[in-house]
């Protein structure tokens, strides 16, 4: 894609509480940065096996982006799903482009 | 992808008056959950059938992210679409990925 | 997918003072509309050639996401390539889907 390089994108949504765990994740995995979007309210996603909300409206949630290659990716999706196993949030994976891959290894 | 479940992942951008309309279809069609973001601006994208633009710069916007399967994706898209069809607001639709595909059945 | 059209999304991340230098030029090369995410904040990401992160913690920034059809996707990346060359931000590409093509034109 347009002289692009294919890198991984995480976007993990977390109670604002959680979301100092989720960075100090990402940076032991290699990740050379990150993103954090605040102002960010959401519902559910409820898990059938638990019956319970893992947002209500009220919570503060922090959504977290970041781009690493797919390699390093591999290794944090694997730490986050962990995480996410004893605790609230949501994590996408998606394939992105980068212009400059070497600000990502 | 690292033992990841393809999801289909929806951005839909609206009026924060619009907001709550989009969030009952959201649920009507089995979504088990949905992000919003807050503090979003924009201008555009006007249409070339209407000359008007959908948003001017001073509108306050909301960004509703939610993810589902593609089956409860297929009957979201046209009823989002249905409803953008008389109102302002745009739709981006991606392929994701998640690790926990049970909390979005 | 599902009657949908493909398009190019690029979301950029930069300082806030630099944000309307990456608006210009999401105008000139003939997206029809932009997004914006205030309330965003960040850290990295450092190039190893340069030995300096790009944003620290302290900095405001501004999330920027704007979809326009590959062929002025290809002009726009080249352009915020070029624009981040000498400044720092960080640019990801992806594939996206909408619905109605015609206002992305």
């Amino acid at each position: 894609m347009n002289n692009l390089t294919q890198m991984t994108r995480l976007e993990v949504i977390v109670p604002a509480r959680d979301a100092s765990a989720i960075r100090e994740l990402i940076t032991s995995a290699g990740a050379t940065g990150y993103t954090s979007v605040s102002g960010v309210s959401g519902i559910g996603h409820h898990g059938q096996h638990s019956g319970a909300l893992l947002f209500n409206e009220y919570d503060t949630l922090t959504m977290l982006i970041t781009v690493l290659p797919q390699g390093k990716a591999d290794e944090l999706i694997d730490a986050i799903r962990e995480l996410l196993s004893t605790s609230s949030g949501v994590m996408f994976v998606a394939d992105t482009y980068v212009s400059r891959p070497e600000y990502f290894q």
